[in-house]
């Protein structure tokens, strides 16, 4: 899905909302379990009960790839079972030498059909730009992560006075561009969105931390906002765990509905 | 397995060669290729070549994940297929925040039964330690990479004069010790060994770029090496594909022979 696209789906639907599709067997409701694939049967009633609510899905392929063979042909089955009307990301946090970065975008824009998938920058700039040549497809460059661990690394200061995720921010922006390239920025540095938006004015940026994590919707939206809207703000736990009984689908579309509403308002 | 035991191997072995399994079906020899399961039918043999050569093998698991399903059966085989008498390495370099690296370790730690993982350090302290925790596991994280992109972010000099990578492995050691923390460093730093080990004089070090990426295994030796060997050599693509016909086989065991005794001479 290309960037036109993108915004046009956020304005149709009056939401930048990301549902993400962290499915546990240890969470979902028991007649769920008694099924033949669970994962794949808990995800398909989580998309049908949010998908007018959402502009994107975010399968965190963790929860997926801990199954082994089986839980990636429930990824499969979730990943054509989203319909064209969705921007679809693939929550994997991958990042190798240049040769091992190509396999993982063949993996994850070709084996599977994902829109756009998390990068760890660590490793710089050869093993990011392998998943950047591929049209219309996505990558998600770890930014300012929502959790503490943020201040381990990210938040250290570089001898140019720079932040070091600053530093992420303003090289890798030069490897790609705002059609192919979005950041990670975790809800939980709201006060952090002003100056990043100093940085990289244009980018999408995809906010996970809001719900479970702590961070605040509004002040995101105030502070993260662009003339394209500029934001996918993520909720997986607080939509998809709403409830553990029979009446999860209900909770969940409630769930996803006051978060769209929220964001109606700013659109 | 435990340090003292992987020590012990590497003295029966006189090596401490890792073989990387990158197995790719582009330049797999075609009468595999005709095989049911390829990519195992080719792990297979390399093993066979090369298991009294090397004390580990690390299986890059970009190369079975962008077969989907299928590709993770044949890692499942390929981890089964090799006997106690190999450190075993996920070559994973996942990290995410706490629950999410949770599924991840449970992957590789217990889904498929590795011993070691690497994993990239930007997400910081909660996104390492949950992979600590399980009794003769290792995290192997990412220092100083053997790409080009090492420079884009790892070489960075913070405002305490030292470089992003020296301070990832000054704070990260003090999350777990000796016997359970490995770190990446690429062999084409080689001139950097010296000052990592005033840092880590201790750790075991997993060592890529010889081979194909050009590192010289000798240097490596002379700067790199302690008390406990602490090294862990890899060479991927320069054994398994030395050759791409039937002689596939001769030909690594050839190869891992000439880098085993170049490494016996030090032990």
């Amino acid at each position: 899905m290309n960037k036109s696209n993108l915004i046009r789906l956020i304005h149709k639907k009056k939401s930048f909302l990301c549902v993400g599709l962290d499915p546990d067997l240890s969470k979902i409701p028991p007649f769920i379990l008694e099924m033949e694939d669970p994962i794949f049967e808990f995800n398909k009633r989580i998309i049908d009960a949010t998908q007018d609510l959402c502009v994107a899905y975010k399968p965190n392929i963790a929860f997926y790839e801990c199954l082994g063979a089986k839980g990636w042909e429930s990824l499969k089955k979730t990943v054509d079972y989203i319909s064209d009307d969705a921007f679809l990301i693939a929550d994997a946090k991958r990042g190798d030498i240049g040769n091992t970065s190509l396999k993982y975008a063949d993996t994850f824009f070709n084996t599977y059909d994902f829109d756009a998938i998390t990068v760890a920058p660590y490793m710089g700039e050869d093993s990011v730009t392998p998943f950047l040549s591929t049209e219309n497809k996505w990558v998600i460059i770890l930014g300012l992560t929502s959790n503490k661990g943020s201040s381990s690394f990210q938040q250290l200061t570089l001898s140019n006075e720079r932040k070091v995720f600053e530093e992420v921010l303003i090289r890798s922006s030069n490897w790609g561009n705002t059609n192919n390239l979005m950041y990670v920025i975790g809800a939980t540095n709201e006060q952090e969105f002003r100056s990043i938006r100093k940085i990289i004015p244009d980018h999408f940026l995809l906010v996970p931390g809001i719900g479970a994590q702590g961070g605040d919707l509004t002040q995101v939206i105030k502070n993260g906002m662009n003339k394209d809207v500029g934001l996918l703000v993520n909720s997986s736990r607080g939509i998809i765990y709403a409830s553990s009984d029979v009446s999860f689908q209900e909770r969940a579309y409630e769930e996803a509905k006051k978060i769209q509403i929220q964001m109606a308002e700013f659109l």
